[in-house]
């Protein structure tokens, strides 16, 4: 059993997530996205879109990969997915989520550390999943905002369709109704 | 079964959660906190200490009610704990998730509704942890932050001590632990 103490200093230390930024603006605001409300925009995401699933999933699970799925990021930043992962970088991530889970008992330690590789691997049915819906707030904010992040970033519509097809991995359902929305988008001129 | 569109609409519904301003600032930062982020940092708090609950409790239960427990917000805005909660702020809330909810298919509109009122209730076990764990950020907030939204608000350390005085309900072992920090904060004089 661990002590409340060091549990509310996890508490505070997670905290930091709200100051790492994103690259993509919320629909209706003028400032960036941070990747702690993002956290929880795809928690809630998941539960609004696990009935198109492909494969049966353990929703619980999926929740709680979302909910520490960034937190690598204190350490290491956001990273853009147009622009390729380093290793470097992935690897500063999983230094970083190392450092801040053994702020909790061990057990609970490895227990999540355990359940971010696994995201991170995208290889179960829960993470392929997760990851899937990770990806949907960005095209949102961008059809739902002027493409002002496929502008800023010079992201072209070949690699919007290649770089997200992984949605179509964790559900065909979502990834048909977006990309027929990424076709309006194109065809709007939003999207190039 | 819904459709996936109106799915995609309600998770960009909910986004305006981001642009719903509390009273504190997260630790190290300048500005308010806002309450999508507030909600994540909630649910990893609760799975934090969970192990401190009094009762036995769901966690998933616990986590699902925090994703959720603030959507009110959008229509009604925030408002401090040391303000009565007026009746007429809670329908407006009230109303307000039920306009929100009533956007995904009938099933799970109401699971969510009643999920809500639950919380809203505060009376299951998993209410009275959830409402425990959420009074804990802003707490921690003012001890880490000089104080700064009790002095905005003319907050005494009576009334922190009293309005607070919830979190034991939920786990008597991080009251106790907060307590002492407040009685600290208080011999330092950040709370008056």
């Amino acid at each position: 059993m661990g002590s409340v103490k060091k549990a509310l200093d996890f508490i505070v230390e997670i905290e930091k997530l709200k100051d790492v930024h994103r690259k993509t603006r919320p629909v209706g605001l003028k400032r960036y996205e941070n990747s702690a409300e993002h956290s929880w925009h795809v928690c809630l995401a998941a539960l609004a879109l696990k009935e198109f699933s492909n494969v049966e999933i353990d929703i619980q699970k999926v929740i709680k990969m979302l909910l520490i799925h960034d937190l690598g990021e204190i350490d290491a930043g956001d990273t853009i997915i147009y622009e390729s992962e380093t290793s470097e970088n992935k690897k500063k991530e999983a230094e970083g989520v190392r450092r801040i889970f053994d702020m909790l008992p061990e057990d609970q330690a490895s227990k999540y550390l355990s359940l971010w590789f696994e995201f991170e691997d995208g290889k179960s049915a829960e993470s392929i999943f997760a990851r899937a819906v990770d990806r949907i707030p960005p095209l949102l904010h961008n059809l739902h905002g002027n493409g002002h992040s496929w502008r800023e970033n010079n992201v072209s519509k070949e690699k919007v369709l290649t770089l997200n097809s992984r949605i179509g991995e964790g559900s065909s359902e979502v990834w048909d109704t977006l990309k027929s929305q990424l076709h309006e988008a194109v065809e709007a001129g939003i999207l190039k």
